[in-house]
């Protein structure tokens, strides 16, 4: 597996706030790994001027720009529409390829299965690097491993999909580093992976593996040793489309401890349905997992894009008094305060001992 | 799509009543449209005779013998150690394909691909079903279609995996087709599809389109003029391997009434996990729609396999007075009871109106 250091992306003709997730994700979150941005339309320009974030991280015109700002690795960081890989992309593909580039894609196309590419990459010595590429050994059935696991588990759940679970849970992984503690963050979907630089996409995976999936990846993360693991949440319990992903999430992890991550100025979600009451779905969470085992959702992640911090502390306050839960915008004032009440609900919370059968579907 | 009327069924080395669960399946929803059943190791019985159902049709040698049967199909019914297709089985195949019969298959490999089979195929002017694949136009994110759905859906859940959720839905099904209601049944799994002609095998669908899946399912008997449309369920929400499947389902499907599948003897799932207190498990299905729409549990239906009539009714009658809800085996003793139990909480219970705005994800 390769760990990409100098990333060059792709976001030709769509490289703004709202059109280059991927690309912008990794601007965010790794800036220090980013070494130019491409997009004819934009060239001249940086990141910083285009996103608001990301300073002078320079966007060039063409791959061939690009190649000067001595690159590993090309991310495709846009997704071309309809999903599959129009003619014009293969361009860039071969032109990273031949380049002596890495190629990282998130597409739902896996590049590494195209020929082409494939020869490519062994004539030059790279890899291609499909993020969506679910591991053969990730999909399986949930063995209940949670039942003999010594690490603690953190997951971020929300009340909508696209709402900053990926986020907040990152900021609270990297408080817990910060302080010394051994741990570790399972990314589920193309940014996290990417971030870690290993995890599943659990949009890619059928729904009987689902959570089979996610324990595979804290299976190894215990063995490694990390004391703590942190895993990405995906869409939501209350998202009529995507509302499976999480519960196999939830079920894969059987969390010790839940996040739950809410924008406040979000009134409806994708469907056009109100958001649910903050404390039913805090309850109805912890009782999808408390059949199994004792958790609590123990904090609040806020989103407050759109808002003052003015707007944004007095949203938290008022959370804080409806739900009695710590409520913090972990991105904009830090993740202190959520890693306090993770950390002083584990530590009050014994791991969960579990003295029953151990069996799972297909032991004989 | 064919319909297959005379199937010839494959269960080479393994007919029996736990080895060949598809064959089984056949064999017992269908018995008028299997003419005999493929195994040398018990040739020249009968099915009744091997599983205790299905009367007088007779077991064969081979594809051969089966021929002199006059099929129109040969319906593999069971699975290869592996999930892959072992190179005898090609042999059969190619024996059915030669002999002029389709070939309906549940393998996870799909038939249809294969490059000799499909030359086979339409040489001989016969068609491959495969029954796991998932049509294209299944694979979408819900779009919570039931806001707008004139024909009312019935789900059945479970307090465990394979426990009788397609059993007893059948028998509902069937009682409110008896009494001369325009109903549909739709098949989630391998059996299910087979009996009903078509639907779509959810275990492999990925995670974010479980949901829509299933809706474009019911779309379609909408469209067709159904007033009552029955899906079988799949998986249990207390299941910590399938549970994201049934959620899918639950959400897909949106149901104006629920029917809890249990089996009182069963006292530990596939985990060892003991099962879940019935109240607890109702509410928690009750309250997992109810998000969105009212709802509710409104019967149980009993699997009381290894027990005898007394003990069933012994078992229904302890489950009706903890639960306030009619429990029967309507496998046993006819699906009345539940039929009169959902026709009468749909009757009283007017369909959901939606007043809010309509959009779903991707909508523009």
């Amino acid at each position: 597996m390769i760990y990409p250091r100098r990333m060059l992306i792709l976001a030709e003709g769509k490289f703004s706030p709202l059109r280059s997730k991927t690309a912008n994700g990794a601007v965010a979150f790794m800036p220090e790994r980013v070494v130019g941005v491409v997009d004819s339309t934009c060239s001249g320009t940086t990141a910083g001027a285009v996103l608001g974030y990301g300073g002078a991280i320079p966007v060039v015109a063409s791959i061939l720009d690009g190649l000067r700002l001595q690159p590993d690795s090309l991310l495709i960081g846009i997704a071309p529409p309809g999903g599959r890989l129009p003619n014009e992309w293969r361009g860039f593909v071969r032109e990273a390829l031949s380049g002596g580039l890495h190629v990282i894609s998130g597409l739902h196309t896996l590049l590494a299965d195209d020929a082409e590419f494939a020869g490519m990459a062994a004539d030059h010595g790279v890899e291609i690097w499909d993020l969506r590429r679910v591991p053969e050994e990730n999909r399986r059935v949930s063995r209940g491993n949670w039942r003999t696991r010594k690490s603690r588990t953190i997951l971020t759940v929300g009340t909508d999909c696209k709402i900053g679970k990926m986020t907040t849970i990152l900021r609270v992984f990297e408080e817990f580093r910060h302080r010394g503690l051994r741990s570790d963050f399972i990314g589920t979907g193309q940014t996290g992976i990417l971030i870690r630089g290993r995890g599943v996409s659990v949009d890619a995976v059928v729904g009987d593996y689902i959570a089979g999936s996610v324990e595979h990846e804290i299976d190894r993360s215990e063995a490694e040793g990390y004391e703590y693991v942190f895993v990405e949440g995906q869409g939501a319990l209350t998202h009529q489309g995507y509302s499976s992903v999480t519960l196999g999430l939830m079920h894969g992890t059987m969390p010790d401890a839940m996040i739950l991550v809410h924008q406040p100025t979000r009134l409806e979600d994708d469907y056009g349905f109100p958001l649910p009451d903050l404390r039913r779905l805090i309850a109805q969470h912890e009782e999808m997992v408390n059949f199994f085992r004792p958790t609590k959702v123990v904090a609040i992640g806020l989103n407050s894009v759109g808002l003052t911090d003015e707007q944004s502390r007095e949203a938290a306050q008022h959370i804080e008094e409806t739900t009695g839960l710590p409520a913090v915008d972990a991105f904009r004032f830090g993740a202190a305060r959520l890693a306090d009440a993770v950390f002083g609900f584990l530590k009050e919370a014994p791991p969960c001992k579990y003295v029953g059968q151990f069996r799972y579907p297909g032991m004989s």
